[in-house]
């Protein structure tokens, strides 16, 4: 009859490596390094909603704060602490263990320190909180696009939205394919080292959690610029190589969600810079368009020279 | 149709007061004050384990929060922010937006910023993360007190029990009585003003929140001590005064959580200092035992002058 306490204790108390006081008490107690702003970000991840309830925990735990640091990545902050707020229908030791293995396997990978957190019974609701760290004024919003910035995205986006509709809707990728595919639904990994990289070089910025046009369309608000998109500059092959149709891919580039790539604007200056630090990280970066004047608007090129506003939008929860 | 975003802008957006960016980007950023350490705390709320699914909306803003702000109070920490995460099974308008009343009642009675969160679809479901500031070293855990230390209670511990046990299992009280005690349920007050004034006079300190006996558990566990309680010395006339049966009212203060109060240690040298709190404060402040040095045992002591352990412990989620 393990109690709430040795539950959180027993799976929860790998030793933090910079927080003053972690767990057990009525709060943590951490001690932020001098001249640094703070970046804090919670989400929510409901089973039926975000994820299936019978989702491998070790998975789930690694997605849970993942989903999080990236959020931070996308200010230029780094992460430092994280607490964890569980819901869990019933008291289940293996479950527990297993998702506290993914979500250290992140918290480790990222310098993360579980500092803090609660465990309660109900329908499974996993709240995630990260608290990061950025010089003083150096965090990077999604309101500082000027009209002429080119638009840039990371890594190989729709991966983690054809993962999702090969198990959901039976949508059919070649073997490896559909390997490289789940591997990016289940084990999103946030950008961290090019959000921290792109202070003071990309103008906005935030991570592609919702679909890329819905999530572009944020920036476009924040910053009061309209964007055109070149059709010809969108990563299609990373997802034409996993055996996705055309049309599959291209929806799962422009709307689908869960990749946690970072969307960022530069001044076209900066252009040799990006591809630069593309190198370095040993991670694709693409420039997919520019930003312009007119506020609200979003229009893609196609190869023939033609313009039009994109046919999808990003996940709305409520919609 | 109102979408996601839509529901939070127009329900949480009221202006932040001490917040450098708040809301609408990946995370919040804040700017802690020079040479302080933060308080983190998160609680979840669960319809079903923590509140009827049909308590009202405005007493479940207010608690969401009040519970929060009441751990920093409990470590000396002033609160400052506020994170809020919120599963809803429908995008009920009415009922965000009394719910976000009086969640920003109790932010403003506390000086608590609303400084980011997150909304979905899901069984309901509230995770408050809150940060507080405290000067460096000056907090205050459960691990400092000491044998010969007095133990003291703040306010009219076991209202908040009593009140539930009237709405959920029918128990009388009286008619003044019955609307004290619901308050106590459903509009708990956070002790920030006298945990502030306890830094550098409690030598260890939490809210209850889960019952006077199981919390002090965790000072006697955390400080290695243990404690005799004087049974005289125990505030049940706030809880008679309310029509409440003897055993009852014993249960309810040993025993029932939910009232929030202020459990704490001091050297008896600080009696009078403590005392003249009190007054200061206009808060009831009871000393009713003393620890020793016989880690783990807990002892009440009778009018008779018989010792024995107390019958209740605290509640525990998963027992």
């Amino acid at each position: 009859m393990p109690g709430e306490f040795d539950l959180i204790r027993r799976h929860f108390s790998r030793p933090a490596m910079h927080t003053a006081l972690a767990g057990g008490d009525d709060a943590a107690l951490v001690v932020p390094r001098p001249d640094m702003q703070l970046a804090v970000s919670t989400d929510m991840l409901v089973a039926g909603t975000h994820f299936f309830a019978d989702t491998d925990p070790t998975d789930l735990g690694w997605k849970a704060l993942a989903v999080n640091v990236s959020d931070l990545a996308a200010m230029g902050a780094e992460p430092r602490w994280a607490f964890l707020a569980l819901a869990l229908p019933a008291a289940d030791d293996a479950w527990l263990a297993a998702f506290a293995d993914g979500f250290y396997a992140c918290a480790e990978a990222f310098g993360v320190d579980l500092a803090g957190g609660d465990t309660t019974r109900g329908p499974l609701n996993l709240c995630v909180t990260v608290v990061g760290e950025a010089p003083a004024g150096q965090a990077v919003t999604r309101a500082g696009a000027r009209p002429g910035d080119e638009l840039w995205v990371s890594g190989r986006p729709g991966r983690a939205a054809l993962g999702l509709w090969a198990l959901r809707d039976g949508l059919a990728l070649s073997g490896e394919g559909r390997a490289r595919c789940l591997a990016a639904l289940h084990r999103p990994q946030p950008r961290v080292a090019l959000g921290l990289a792109l202070r003071g070089l990309a103008s906005a910025m935030l991570d592609v959690s919702d679909g890329l046009i819905g999530d572009l369309g944020h920036i476009l608000e924040g910053s009061r610029c309209g964007a055109q998109i070149e059709t010809a500059a969108l990563p299609l092959e990373n997802l034409l190589d996993c055996g996705a149709p055309h049309d599959a891919a291209l929806r799962a580039l422009l709307s689908g969600g869960d990749d946690y790539e970072l969307l960022f604007t530069a001044t076209a200056a900066r252009h040799a810079d990006i591809a630069a630090l593309a190198d370095r990280l040993d991670l694709p970066l693409h420039c997919i368009g520019q930003l312009n004047d007119r506020p609200g608007e979003m229009l893609l090129r196609a190869a023939d020279g033609s313009l039009q506003p994109p046919q999808m939008t990003g996940y709305d929860h409520f919609a």
